[in-house]
């Protein structure tokens, strides 16, 4: 038997953002009616590096189908300057759950960009005003680009407002999608003006305020992955309806991690889980609801529901290098 | 950048046994001494599909090397009879720590046996009488392989006495060897009586017991890997000296986990582990020494030790087939 090998094109190719939204959906479900398995991520710190490693084993049965794997990932803050290489470099095992075979070995980077604006697309479905038709982006990195793509397949999306600082990064931005959109350069708070926010920076003094935004404005809230980080004022997420992808992760390293570590926010602030909504159990936007906000730390079950995407989609289309790294004779 | 992609046969080319039982020497000794991470193993059980994976990171320093990986492993007992699959698959993914750039992913199942037959010599080297010149094994099956060729490296072995009630894998076992050794078929106690002993069979009631050993017999006690496993009666283990590899492992999952779990066995019948022999903070064999265990439970330390060995040797002759997995281009 062979493992399907992918790199970071044929990822990319075959992460179809629509197919990536429907599968983290439907795992953020599964999360809720308690059918995934997703162990403490494992972290090495290697403080001699100035980086470190996490593994992120997962299982997940959304009922109409089910996956596992693993995502080996890393983020050695040093790579870009003293190596050439990216900050973060995953690799993504995607297993058959009913034997274990290895079914394909891919990039995970890119798959984190893909399963990442899934998420923000799956909460601005469930958060966002129903015919949102602008977008702000705060920070114009690699996230931004995978925000844009995914949010606009589940909004009407037309006016495109993009924030940094690095005027290279904007121009590269707005080229990228001026044929596609009525994208610009702007300020925060004119990007925060838009029905809908994402905030992709990994600053740890928040530079969005509850002015910046407008009464309806639905928040991502993407860049803060580590324990510091924040991107958001406490005034504004105070005046948001706060949902999370999950309350030990988003507690420790999400967006409110800094003012619940100080007890400025309290669990009586957060609303609910991503999974409650999916599933009903709580309701997303209705006409009374002003500010919300989405605290995405990703979760290992994203990676694996897009790791089978990229997998189904790419050996329908017969693409990927067949490997036959494991001797199954026995 | 590529990553080198490392097949069963490539794993089993260049996971040369001598080079692997000094890398796992090395880990030993680094475990010893703090210079390593080994997060906890994390389990994903499925019991719909009667298997579960588990996910083994970690991180050493011998202070010659240092290394880093993952391993993503299983165990699937109806593989073999429902679906012509191994039990156990293993992946392994070996990283360099200064980057986290992936450089190698290689089978882990051919690395798993190549590392715990090593863990066997290093044991052996310990703990086994100086000219020990006959191995017993108990259980014939793939294990039984790598534990001949292993502690061959570190003791003269002339004589091998095979016990497996499956006729067709002992003389399967005979075959192989017999043109470098002389083998053959026996008892139980025919195996037991050698100066070395390594039992590799997945029993749960023990089928080794004190009559069945010498006096200076050194056992390594290879096949309990969960609890409830045993190999070796409570009066055997008793009467023997008990070198372990980790001690949460081993009181969970290892040769002593049912005696130390009914209180048979506590921790002042433990001598130390592996490590503290390997740096020479405890004594292995004196003259006076008799019986001696090692309990072998496998770290996630020896299959990124032995990883480097393989990456190592592989890349030194050019061979493995060369991925550009992850777009490294910023």
């Amino acid at each position: 038997m062979n493992t399907l090998l992918l790199d970071s094109d044929a990822v990319d190719d075959h992460a179809r953002l629509a197919d990536v939204i429907d599968a983290v959906e439907g795992a953020f479900g599964a999360f809720e009616r308690g059918d995934t398995q997703m162990p403490a991520k494992s972290y090495i710190d290697l403080p001699r590096y100035n980086g470190d490693f996490r593994s992120m084993p997962a299982y997940l049965d959304t009922g109409e189908w089910d996956a596992a794997g693993v995502k080996w990932v890393n983020v050695h803050p040093d790579n870009p300057a003293d190596h050439d290489l990216p900050t973060v470099l995953g690799t993504m095992i995607y297993s058959d759950p009913e034997t274990a075979f290895p079914l394909a070995i891919m990039d995970g980077t890119t798959l984190t960009m893909k399963r990442t604006g899934a998420a923000a697309a799956v909460a601005t479905d469930q958060l966002a005003v129903e015919g949102a038709s602008s977008l702000g982006l705060v920070g114009a990195g690699v996230q931004s680009y995978t925000q844009l793509e995914a949010i606009s397949e589940v909004r009407p999306i037309e006016k495109v407002v993009v924030s940094d600082p690095d005027e290279d990064r904007v121009q590269r931005f707005v080229e990228t999608y001026e044929d596609r959109f009525e994208v610009r350069a702007g300020s925060i708070a004119e990007a925060g003006s838009c029905d809908v926010l994402s905030t992709v920076t990994p600053v740890e003094d928040p530079i969005v305020g509850l002015d910046d935004v407008g009464e309806h404005t639905h928040v991502n809230a993407i860049g803060a992955d580590a324990e510091g980080k924040h991107e958001l004022t406490d005034e504004l997420l105070e005046a948001a309806r706060i949902v999370i992808d999950d309350h030990e992760q988003c507690t420790h390293s999400g967006e409110i991690n800094v003012p619940y570590g100080e007890g400025t926010l309290t669990d009586a602030d957060i609303y609910g889980e991503i999974g409650e909504l999916v599933v009903g159990a709580k309701a997303g936007r209705t006409d009374d609801t002003g500010i919300t906000v989405f605290d995405s730390t990703g979760l290992a079950i994203q990676d694996v529901a897009a790791a089978r995407v990229v997998y189904e989609n790419a050996s329908a289309d017969g693409d990927g290098y067949e490997f036959g790294m494991i001797d199954t004779d026995q």
